[in-house]
């Protein structure tokens, strides 16, 4: 049943295989496909969508196993609240249910329990998302690092469900702001990397500006939210497999001058790094100026841009148009480049 | 908010907070009910009740750190898959979809993870559930125990939802089989300790025996899985801040002479010994015959007996009458008997 080219190669699990990029979709598509595969989870969307009395249902999860625990503009616990919630938003659903499974680190400070836990309740309240189960594990010192959260959450769709199948050639690619500050806040407080800059976590539930976006707007196709593998993971995604690809426009594409400063400094290209704040939005080329409009009135996507489109020329693949004058592809994250951001 | 005084009492996390017991419950009722306190998860139950589109959906989360990852009877795959699925169906609803949030150890050896992810798809089949959706996180060596598996799932409830409300003076209290087997197959098997006789864990999805129950007898009042804590803890949780009691008698309570051995051995008492294939049933006195007659014909459930009745002679509490004549108050778990059980 397992795929034994993918087993020879890969004896043993790296960090790699949790990065987002290549190696985990090959894990998902060697091992867990084949054995849990069904119709819903074949979709690897972020959620499951199911019925329930004639009702649309989303269903996501997601483990938080961020390094370190507190950063500038978050924490683990908004992080585990805004991620599922985030996950859920981008299917068109509107999230209403969250579990929360926390594994504890023997020795794990109270305090600082506490504030994360406080930080849950007050993104859980901005998000209109209700903690409505949940379940403690406490391990040995050594066994985990500090606190691992799992969020899974329940939503209902309203309308039709986004579905990847609804794109076409032509369509825009929107992004509502600037690339990689989850990833670079979080890096940047990792021990021995100082920055002049300080550079903020995105960290931020999406549902209410997705929501404004979906009432507001007509000619959404699908939407997906970048983070771990960051944009060129998630656009990756959606012309996997298919008869179109993506042409991006590098001069569009938002990046701010901190991330870009810190990821010429790390090595690191910003397409790459995590986003929690962020959202791809594909739209119907004609529909793309009111879309946009809507989303520069809310607060969460002032600085929302057409990057990109789909189209037939570049099949399978995302290709971007150079600053230069270029064209270069845009492949999938391999190996890792930030492990622990998510 | 939080609860000053036990905020002093308890600086550190311990593995005690974990147990299932009485620390459990505190730090539960100390922190994230003051945090997230809304009236579906202030009910304690093993899943959270809510309606979508006129249904009943049940919704239940947990993470699995047993220590080691395979013992006699199962692994933390099949535990993973059989714990949630039990959640849901001793709220009275069918389990359906289930999502499975792993972490991995870097180094991990990719054969074992997919033996567990085997017995997963196997134990999902046979309790007829699909896993739907899913996250793979890999944190760096020594960072976390092998592999952790959150599972949380959805199911749909078709009669009235059982309540603990329901529970009346004189309701008998079932169990469907001996206990302890899950928690000391798992410590079996822990470096240095050897038994002579092999005690298979009891893990085993529920769903369809307790669908047996419910649609071939009437009277179930209530349901519970005794897992982490073992009876004592459940039959504590149910009596909790109640105007009855739970009186039992010792002579009943089925304990097979393998646990009952190791027990003696290691000091520890079968009551407060975690199982994954045994359900408490609350019935209505009259009825309690044709339950056990139900339960008896399945084959979890052939050793099915009445161990004792709800009294409202020892409000609050469990009391049990000894084989020796006596009556003695079974207390919560207080400590931790057995880390990482499950």
């Amino acid at each position: 049943m397992l795929n034994d080219k993918f087993n020879r190669e890969h004896k043993h699990i790296s960090l790699a295989h949790g990065s987002g990029g290549k190696l985990m979709h090959n894990l998902i598509k060697n091992l867990f496909l084949p054995s849990f595969g069904n119709p819903l989870l074949s979709k690897l969307d972020d959620a499951a969508v199911f019925e329930v009395g004639g009702k649309k249902l989303a269903f996501s999860t997601d483990t938080y196993v961020v390094n370190p625990l507190f950063f500038p503009g978050g924490n683990i616990g908004k992080l585990a609240v805004c991620g599922t919630v985030n996950d859920l938003a981008v299917m068109g659903a509107k999230p209403l249910w969250l579990s929360c499974g926390m594994v504890i680190e023997e020795g794990f400070d109270y305090d600082i329990l506490s504030k994360i836990i406080t930080s849950m309740k007050k993104t859980a309240l901005q998000a209109g998302v209700e903690i409505v189960t949940g379940d403690t594990k406490v391990v040995e010192k050594g066994k985990c690092d500090g606190v691992f959260i799992n969020t899974s959450g329940v939503g209902i769709i309203s309308g039709d469900p986004l579905d990847i199948e609804n794109i076409q050639e032509g369509d825009a690619v929107i992004v509502n702001g600037s690339l990689g500050e989850h990833g670079i806040a979080v890096l940047s407080c990792r021990t021995g990397l100082g920055f002049t800059t300080r550079i903020e976590s995105d960290c931020a539930p999406l549902n209410d500006f997705i929501d404004e976006i979906l009432s507001n707007s007509d000619g959404v196709r699908f939407m997906r939210d970048p983070t771990r593998g960051g944009l060129a993971t998630t656009l990756n995604e959606i012309v996997e497999a298919r008869d179109y690809g993506i042409l991006l426009n590098e001069k569009d594409i938002p990046v701010s001058d901190g991330v870009k400063g810190a990821c010429e400094l790390l090595g690191f290209d910003p397409l790459y790094i995590a986003n929690e704040g962020k959202v791809v939005v594909v739209v119907e080329k004609e529909k793309a100026n009111n879309v946009l409009e809507v989303m520069h009135k809310h607060k969460l996507g002032i600085n929302s841009a057409v990057i990109g489109y789909i189209s037939v020329k570049c099949k399978r693949k995302v290709c971007m148009k150079t600053v230069s004058g270029g064209t270069r592809i845009i492949d999938m994250l391999v190996g890792e480049q930030l492990p622990r951001i998510c």
